[in-house]
This record gives structure tokens, C-alpha cells and sequence, in this order.
């Protein structure tokens, strides 16, 4: 049994994927389906190319509602010499799409005739009047859709492998198509195995893992043009795992094996791919998603394909022994690696099944909010969140882990760290691939700073009015910091100046000099001590903390809460020495409640909110107020806009006022302009 | 009845259409539906915002295979000064994602561990050593991932208004989600009207039209998220249509009435809506499509509405006399009036009742080639296709008609030029709103010139190898032009030097001074006379144009058919005022082709793939060579380069070699450098 994973660049595994599906002769399209032209043609790919059968239009049409009338016959009319012609043998009346009588060679609009017969004119009836009289000529061909204007029978409509859009539907059928012959759409089985997987709605105990890798898979697949088939949860059951891969082989253009991948005790998909047929590669130098296994396996029994209408071979008929072999991919069970392992491997392979393009991600340049460093040894796949601060497009990486689903939810785009580079220095520029849309990012305010549960709600009302609040958590200090050197647009803080008991305002002259800035107040909020349910220890207020039977957990350095720690031990003149845990730094209001909540601490200082989300206890002890700080440049700028507007929509207000510790009787108003 | 529309502003129109919709009760959401959180939620709208119920990690997980240790037990440990732990009270073994022991605090990787206990290891298990030694010390918290590292409960997982990815599915289970809430599909009735409409599939006759508008706007809305439900062909019947609008005002929370919105004898649009509700605007002041029709109707039935499990108000139950009043659009039957119509009012209308956001283009800035003048009191959608010549990116207008479905088809972006606006100078930069990415965009070729059908089939070869030929048929010397002007990679030209016999380079060396250009020859070809089936006019050669029941049709100044016929005429010494028909011009060889198949001629100049084409005779009388005139700067870029490997390709020349009149001895020779 290996215990190391042998990671081999991605072009080499690539590569090798490739090469075996070529040689089983399944590196090309899977086969064609005749279907009938309608709406749900639309998102097909073409199997062939769409050469026109008929033209369009097929005959000449009247593009006006008029008289049909030969141009030649119009000749001389004028404002004050009007010509007039006889309908029938002269003229005639056209709808717009009517057939041109043979005889005529032009078409004048019906507002610009005078018909001569004052009795079908009273009655409406414009159709067919006596005469007509006209002021002015026509040329020929006027107001003709003339045949083959549009599409001319046997030119290209569309090339094989065009995707469909509704309008190709309009295009086809214009040219004479009433069916359309498209690829067959890959059927990928997704194989969950593992014993600590639970599917989702079943409650879960600490050590099982909701199952949801299968769900995300499937619907990439079906976005991607496949079709998706999920597997039950397979427990880590070696004989158990090759049954359904057997099973899934019979029936499937590729299986996904999620989990299993790396080199634990209980991973068993090497040796499952090893027992079933072929293992190509196992570890590929990708982060995250380095354990990844392509291979392929046996197809045990004939396929059951249905038969295609068309007759034609739709490229799963055996023709030898290499096409019973079937690609499998053992994919890693971290989220964010099952996701991007998708994308990098199974996106291309369903492309080059339906006979399309890959996908090709919008690619935008863009300046690193902060260094990151990376293993040069392998492609390294980092999530960035995107926005626009003054003319600037900003990149600031996000959560690095392969098991933080939410930096992939939060991701507007990837920034791709090839082989070879060990990072990207803060400040420089780098191609990020678009997640999300240009303009959507343009709309995005980055806030920055102190979290609170507030932004969250802001968040939710700013969706309807157009704008996207993305924010990143750095505590008050690095808020300020980071709005210095203008990665966001405004700051979350609560820093209490000791000196003077104020917030904010000693901090913002002190760490932004030379920027103008309007302080808005958001909240007032209590902090105060979170606890076990119940209070086992009898904790009472900050006094407790020096007890021997008390643990504490801290918050960083530069967090506000810290701040205010620090000033309320210094008043009751409590040493930080005698505080067990200390030195304990969580980084939010929420890990605190975490770290009292796994036992890890007795308590810790937060906000009423946190306590409540954990299901904690919580004792009041102050009250303080949050701030937005925000560059007057920003304040005044039309992205930020609805943002204040929402701070004085009263249900809002309300909904703010409803969590459990916060008041919003500040909420909105203008504490303070600093420089 | 009124024969005008009385057109009003765009702006004016929506105006009208939210305030009837918002006293009817429906500028909201239509509904919420409760659905399973599977792979199908992908591409629903989330009713309301998401609320993590559940924080992922729900506990604190090792992040590694390995062991679990108490951090202060490690310290001290060194490469040359190992630390031993006992098993089972110092340590233990955990796989990743299992749950952390509650004694330990942080994680040493298995390959970080030297197991001491030989008969186990032998064994392969290693997962119950009797000691285990390490060389360095970790801190707490190391490879762990921490509960709520991800999420944490009660915190903002998605907004309400989002649409769902693949990926939020993942992020919606992993914090706590098994079902989700969203809102319902509008659904869409569309009603195809007119005596004249076929259904695709049947046959048809001139003046007979394909229906395919609805299949379109069937695609369009269920795209945008829309449930379409298409009816029948309805006659130009008034009792008729208004029975099938009360039918569909039942079942249905938009009806689109498909033609009969104009103001011709047969549109009966209007009156419907006026008869059935309130006729709210007829003329929309904007190109493609201002016979718009707006209106309410009223819903005769109570409607039929699945019960929600979830038992809340889907905005459909009735709450008043308004509530009966639902929305109808008499939308234009020019297919390109029809989409854009979609577009415009469709699209947004959707997005409000799905709760999301409408969709965004994306817009960038392009130079447009072409002058284009524009009706002053019209907003007016310009269809384009873009390419990148050199650095600059390029919009050429396409067809204006409305009914030239191909100009939306091949349309890369709409350039909207609004009220006021009398159009753009050619060489101005403009706003295109994209519909095809930029990247695709990028990997475009531009050919412009004379067109020949091999055209197409090299365009059938491109998109196999990432490239998108687009054509622009403008005739061989405005293709040198062109040329010149920068608005093109390489023209497509087929003129003859009547002084020296040769073929194109005298007129590049006229048209492209100072430019070096490589001359590609692409094919050989046979200009011949195309005739009617079975050639009842007895035409053998060009001296019968003289010929009085003989009627020509000619092509255009510039075209290289125009010129290879000057020439013959001369060297056959015959007047072309002796040619009737001689200045009836057409622009294409097929346009030729269709004034001979309608009997408006008896005879053009032209290839034998255009008299196929339309089932005509051919009288083969000439050879000529046409010839790609490529820019030396393009021709080594690595754009053109699968070009010029498609024409050595065996398959394509085949290919075109199989065309009638087609020879492709000397395709992809240099035939010479100009320059």
C-alpha cells in the first residue's frame, strides 16, 4: 500500500487522460441524436453543419403592408403631378410576407397612397380601392424582401459544434430544418463512497459529513451539457466500491468516484481503478485538488444504448476490445478540490464529447490586495474576490483551504499560480479568470474591517437595489489600514480610544492621515461575555476571569473587542497574567463562541449574537457603537448610494433591531468628519 | 379603425406596463416553491436569503490524515531530539474530516510521524502503533480545520435574489439546508396568430411563412427562467385569437400574442387587447419592432395553481378585482422585432417575478466601420459583429431589416443608439452591449470581400480548431478596400486585369498602396450562365444577351463577375446597351441566381454552386481563380495559422473539390507577395 500520493504536473495527467481515451477511441464525439426543432433544441450542440435547404425568404415578399405595383409605371409622380394606377391590372394590395404578384417589381407603403374610391374607404375596406394615387416613384425592388435576402439555400447557417441559442432555433427553421441533429449528452455517474458521509437532511453527529459533493457535481455536469446520475453513499468498503463501479460502468460515459482519492487507510480508489482496470495517474501538482486519480475501467456488460431514430452509429457500438474501456476520476473530498477538479478535468472531456469549445473564462487584469505565496511545484488554483476601488480593479485572495466551500461561493474569479511561480508580491497585477460578470463586479461595494452580523443583513437588503456587498473580515485596525491603501470602499469599526472613551475617531486620525473620511454610525451594540448554556461556572463579570477555574478565550490584536478587553481589565485593575487563556487570539465574535462551545474555553468576550448562534449564554457588560468609516470620495459616489439610503429604510432598521443585543437609534447619522 | 401606431418612447412604454402591472398587483415576485436541495435547485432564484443554520465545519475536524496530539506535549521536539507519544493517552489516529478528540488540540500529518512499533507497520497498520516520535513541535490549532472555519451558523450564506450555482448548492447543504425556498416560474403563454403561418416541418408556398418565432421565444423564456407553453397556429380570425387569449389568460402570468401587433387590415392585436382589458401603448419608438403592443387582459377563471407544500401565498391568490388582471404583449412577427421585443420587455418582467436581478450585458468600447444613420425619435438596436484587426476592436453593422434573422444570428453585440441620436460616423467609438464573449470574439477571423461558398466551408473547418470565421460580402474591390482601411485580416478577390489576363494583383497594387500583402490562392472556379431548368430559351453563350427575348441580370460595380463580363463583352465586341437587364444589378451570386429562378430574368453571370443552388441550369463558359489577399502583419499571426493548415487539409479540399464547378489544384499556393 502507498502512502504518498506521486503528483505529476496537470499537463502530463492531461496528457495521459488523452492518450488512453484515444486509444479506447473515445477522444471524440460520443454520437448524434435526431430531434425535433423546437424549443428545447436550445443549449444542443450541432453534430453537423447546418447548410440551408431552403432560402429564406423563399419567395419575394412584400416587406410593407401596400400596393404591389411595376416600378416602372410609377415614374414621373410627384408632390404636384400625382399618378394614378388601376388596381388589378396596375396594382394590387400586399400584407407584409404576402407573395409579389409575378408582374410586379415593387411595393409602396399603404401611407403612401391616396385611394381613389370614397365608398371602400368609408368602409374600411383599404384593400381594394378603385384606384390609387401616388406622389412620388419608387425604384424597383422597393419594400421587397427579395428570395434568398436572408438566407440563401446551401450557404452555412451554423457550423458544427455551434451551441444552440433561441435565435439558431428561428435560424434553422428559416433555412427548412424541422429536425436537428445534435451530440449525444455524456451520462456521468457521480459514485459518493465514504463511511462518514451523510446525505443532506439527515442530522449529523461531530465526525460525519454531509454529503454534498455529489449534488454540486451533478449539477456542473448538467450545466456543462452531460447528464448527471447520482449514486447512494458507498461506505469504505473495497468490494462494496468496485460492485457499483461495475454497475455504474454499464451505463456510463465516465464515473466520478468522490473521495477515496488520497493515500489515507481508507482510501480505496487507486485500488479500486488498479482492480478494475487501469490507473493512470494518482496525485496530480494542483492546489487544491492535488489528489486526483484518472484511469479507466472495464465496462463490464454491453451498454444499454437507446437506438437512435437516425440509425447511425451514435459511437458507442463495441468495435473491439479498447472500447470497453471507460474513464473513471477518483475526485478529492475537500469541496473546493471535488469543484475545480470538475472543471479542470471533466468540463474539457464533456466538451470534447458534444463536439464544443471548452469553456473559455473571460480573462481580466487585475492588482493583488496582498502577497501570497505558493508551492512552486505545482498550478495553484486561488480564489479571489473582485472589485472596483476608484479606477483600480482589486484582487483580494480568499480563504486558501481546499475545505472552505464559502471562498468558492465568495470567488469572482481564479487567479491560476502556474508551476514554477512561488506567489504573487502584494500590489502586483495578475490575470484573474471571471467567475462573475464585469459588470456585476462593478457593482460590488467592499467593505472591509470588524465583521458584524449587520453587514450580512445590509448585504441581503443592497441585492435588491442593484448593488453586491463582499466583505472581508480584519478586524477594526486592518480595516483602516487596508482602507489607506484603498482596497475597499468604506471600514466596519468599533475602536474605543481609552484616553477619551470616544470611538473611531482618535484611531482614524492616527491611521489615516491626509484622507478625508465621513464616520456614519451603523449600530450600538452590547458586548458582554459568552458562556456555557446554564453557566456551570457561575461567571458573573470581568472579575471571574483571574478565577483559577476559569478559562478565557481571546480575541487578536487590533480587534476591537480586544481593545475593549484590554481598557475595562485596565479600569478594574485586573493583570493580564492572572487571565488563563489570554493568549488564546480567536479572530471573530463567532470562533470565540466556538472555542466556549467545544469546551476548549470557559469564556469569552463577543457580541449577544454569537452567544445566540451557538446556542450560548451570554452576560452583558458594555454597550459601544459600530462604525461605517468611508473616504469622502467614496461617500459621494453613486455605487455607495443605496447603501445610506437602505441605513434609514425603516424596515431595515427593524430587522437590525430584532437581533438579539443591538440598537439602531444612531443608525445612519453622521458621527464626525475627520480631514 | 386606426391605421397608424402611434409610436412612444421606450422608456414611456415600461413606464406604462410597471404602473398597470403594479395596480394589478404583480411588479413582485409571482410565488415561492419549496424544492428539494439537489442537483435540480442549479439556476432557480432563492426566494429569501440564506441563512447558515448548521456551521460547517459543525465540529472541529482534523484537516490531515494523522495524529492527534496536545500541542504543549510537543514542544521540545527536534530533528536530532525526537518527542515520543504514547498511544491512547498522547495520541491518536484521525483521518481527515474526522472529529478532533476533545482533549487534544492540533494534528501532526502522518508522513510528519516516525511509527514505533515495527510488527504493526510490517502489517500495514498504522493506525495503532504502541508510541509514535516526532522531530518537531507543533502549535495548537495546527491541522485543524476549526468549527464554523467555514461557516458559521446564522451568518449570510446567500442573498434572497441570488441564482443559484452548482457550488452554492454545496454551500446551502453544508450549512444546514436539505430544502430550499424559491421563487416560481412565470409561466408564458405564446400564441402564434396569422392565416399565413405554417408550422415547422410542412411545406410551404410563397407567400406561405415558417412559424418559428414561438419556438424562439420559447427558448428565450424558459433561458431566462420562464416556463413557455406554446399554442397552436391561431387564423387571423378576431372571435378566434380572443378565445384563445381568455384560454391562455387562465393557466398563464404573461401572454405573448405573436403578430398582428402592425396596424395592417389583418392585425387584429389591438382590438383583442381593447376588447379583453385595457390596451395600454401601441408603438414603441424603437427599431427593430415598434409595432409593440402593451396591454392588460383579464384572467376569466380562477386560475389553477398547484398547492405549495410550503402553504404560503404565491401571489396568485386572488385579492381583489385587480388581481384578474394579468399582462399580454402583441409582439412583432419580423423574427428580429420578435427576440429584441423579447429582450427588451420579456426579459426584465421575468427577472422582477423570479426576484432577480435583470441580466446585465456586457459592454465594451468598439470602432465602428460603417457610417449608419438613424431615425432620430427611435431608440435603435443596431446589430454588429466585432473583431479584433491589430489593437482595435472593430463593430461592422450587419443587415438593418427586421427581418433578417441572420443579422441577429451572426450579431457578435447591438450597438443601441438612442432617441436623438441621428447615428454614428463611421470610425466612432461606441458602446456594444456583447452577445458572444470576448474570448470568442478574440479567436475571430475576418474575411471581407467577394463571397464564394467555400467561404462557408472553411468557416466548417475553423470552428474545429478554436477559430470563428466571420464574412462580410461586400464584393472583391470593396474587400481591397476594406482591406485598407484596417477593418479586415484578409479579403476574399476574384478580379481580372483585362490588360494582362492575370488575376487581382494589378488592382491590389491600385487599392493597397504601401500595404505588403501575401496573395493565397484559395480556389479555381467556373463563372458560367445560370438559366432556367431545362434552358427553354435555348441560351449557348454570352452573344445571346443581345438576343430580344432574352432578359439578363447583372451584378454589381466592384464585383469581379461584373468585371470577367465587361471583359467578355468586349473581347466579343457586344454593346451592353444592347443587354437588357444589363443595369438590373443584384449582389450576390445567388441574389442572380433567385432573379432567374423567379422569372424576372432569364439569364446572369454567376457560379454553378448558386444555379444548384436553386435547382437551375449552369452553361459553363470561363475559369477563373479566386484568391485570399492576406496582410503580411496578419498572416504570421498565430490567429490566421490554423488557416492556412485548413487549406492543405485532404478533407477540405475534398471537400471543396466535390462542389460543382469547383478546382482545388493550387489552393494555399503563394500565388505572390505584393508589397
Amino acid at each position: 500500500m502507498s502512502i504518498y500520493l506521486s503528483d505529476i504536473p496537470l499537463a502530463d495527467a492531461q496528457s495521459r487522460l488523452i492518450a488512453a481515451l484515444q486509444e479506447a477511441g473515445r477522444w471524440a464525439i460520443l454520437g448524434v441524436e435526431d430531434l425535433p426543432l423546437d424549443e428545447y433544441a436550445a443549449g444542443r450542440v450541432l453534430a453537423e453543419p447546418a447548410w440551408a435547404r431552403l432560402s429564406s425568404p423563399h419567395y419575394h415578399a412584400s416587406a410593407m403592408d401596400g400596393f404591389a405595383v411595376r416600378a416602372h409605371e410609377t415614374i414621373g409622380a410627384m408632390p404636384n403631378a400625382p399618378v394614378s394606377l388601376l388596381f388589378g391590372s396596375q396594382t394590387t394590395y400586399v400584407d407584409t410576407g404576402d407573395a409579389l404578384p409575378v408582374w410586379a417589381d415593387a411595393v409602396i407603403p399603404i401611407e403612401n397612397v391616396e385611394p381613389l374610391d370614397e365608398g371602400n374607404i368609408l368602409a374600411g375596406n383599404l384593400r381594394h380601392p378603385y384606384k390609387i394615387q401616388i406622389r412620388s416613384s419608387v425604384v424597383p425592388w422597393s419594400h421587397i424582401r427579395a428570395l434568398g435576402e436572408d438566407i440563401v439555400a446551401t450557404q452555412l447557417v451554423l457550423p458544427a459544434g455551434h451551441t444552440i441559442r433561441p435565435i439558431d432555433i428561428g435560424a434553422l427553421a428559416a433555412s427548412g430544418y424541422d429536425r436537428v441533429r445534435v451530440t449525444r449528452r455524456p451520462r456521468v455517474a457521480i459514485l459518493p463512497t465514504g463511511s462518514e458521509l451523510v446525505p443532506v437532511g439527515q442530522p449529523v453527529k461531530p465526525g460525519e459529513i454531509i454529503e454534498y459533493n455529489s449534488l454540486v457535481l451533478a449539477a456542473q455536469i448538467n450545466a456543462w451539457g452531460g447528464k448527471a446520475v447520482r449514486f447512494p453513499i458507498i461506505p469504505d468498503n473495497f468490494e462494496e466500491i468496485c460492485e457499483k463501479v461495475n454497475e455504474a460502468s454499464q451505463t456510463s460515459d465516465l464515473i466520478l468516484l468522490n473521495a477515496g482519492s488520497s493515500a489515507g487507510s481508507e482510501d480505496f480508489s487507486a485500488r479500486v481503478v488498479e482492480k478494475l482496470g487501469k490507473l493512470l495517474v494518482h496525485g496530480v501538482a494542483v492546489r487544491p485538488g492535488h489528489p486526483v486519480i484518472l484511469g479507466m475501467v472495464e465496462r463490464k456488460k454491453p451498454p444499454v444504448i437507446p437506438v437512435q431514430p437516425s440509425g447511425l452509429n451514435d459511437g458507442s457500438s463495441p468495435n473491439g476490445a479498447s472500447q470497453s474501456l471507460i474513464p473513471i476520476i477518483g475526485v478529492p473530498g475537500y469541496p473546493v478540490s471535488a469543484a475545480l477538479t470538475a472543471e479542470i478535468f471533466v468540463e474539457p472531456l464533456l466538451a470534447r464529447w458534444l463536439g464544443r469549445q471548452p469553456h473559455e473564462p473571460e480573462i481580466v487584469r487585475a492588482v493583488m490586495t496582498r502577497k501570497i505565496t505558493s508551492p512552486a511545484g505545482d498550478d495553484d488554483y486561488v480564489r479571489v474576490a473582485l472589485g472596483r476601488v476608484g479606477d483600480t480593479l482589486l484582487a483580494a485572495p480568499l480563504a486558501r483551504g481546499a475545505g472552505v466551500i464559502t471562498s468558492l461561493v465568495r470567488a469572482d474569479g481564479i487567479v491560476v499560480l502556474p508551476r514554477g511561480s512561488q506567489g504573487v508580491a502584494d500590489g502586483e497585477e495578475v490575470a484573474v479568470r471571471l467567475y462573475r460578470s464585469l459588470p456585476e463586479i462593478d457593482r460590488t461595494i467592499l467593505v472591509i474591517g470588524s465583521h458584524d452580523i449587520t453587514l450580512d443583513l445590509l448585504a441581503q437588503y443592497l441585492a435588491g437595489c442593484q448593488r453586491r456587498l463582499a466583505s472581508a473580515n480584519v478586524g477594526s485596525l486592518g480595516g483602516l489600514i487596508a482602507l489607506r491603501r484603498g482596497e475597499a470602499h468604506l471600514a466596519g469599526s468599533h475602536l474605543l480610544d481609552i484616553e477619551t472613551g470616544e470611538y473611531n475617531l482618535a484611531y482614524i486620525r492616527q491611521y489615516l492621515p491626509g484622507i478625508s473620511v465621513k464616520v456614519i454610525a451603523l449600530v450600538g451594540r452590547q458586548q458582554g461575555l459568552i458562556i456555557n448554556k446554564g453557566n456551570p461556572k457561575g461567571i458573573t463579570s470581568l472579575k471571574d476571569l483571574t478565577r483559577k477555574d476559569v478559562v478565557f478565550v481571546n480575541r487578536q490584536r487590533g480587534a476591537g473587542t480586544r481593545v475593549l478587553l484590554d481598557y475595562h481589565l485596565s479600569r478594574f485593575a485586573i493583570a493580564s497574567e492572572k487571565v488563563q487563556g489570554y493568549n488564546h487570539e480567536e479572530y471573530t465574535h463567532l470562533t470565540v463562541a466556538a472555542a466556549v462551545s467545544s469546551g476548549k474555553a470557559d469564556c469569552g468576550l463577543g457580541i449577544a449574537a454569537a452567544a445566540q448562534a451557538l446556542d450560548l449564554d451570554f452576560i452583558p457588560l458594555f454597550q459601544e457603537r459600530y462604525d461605517l468609516v468611508v473616504p469622502k470620495h467614496h461617500y459621494d459616489s453613486t455605487l455607495l448610494a443605496p447603501l445610506f439610503q437602505v441605513l434609514h429604510d425603516p424596515a431595515f432598521q427593524q430587522a437590525v433591531a430584532a437581533l438579539p443585543g443591538y440598537n439602531v437609534t444612531m443608525m445612519g447619522t453622521l458621527v464626525a468628519e475627520v480631514g
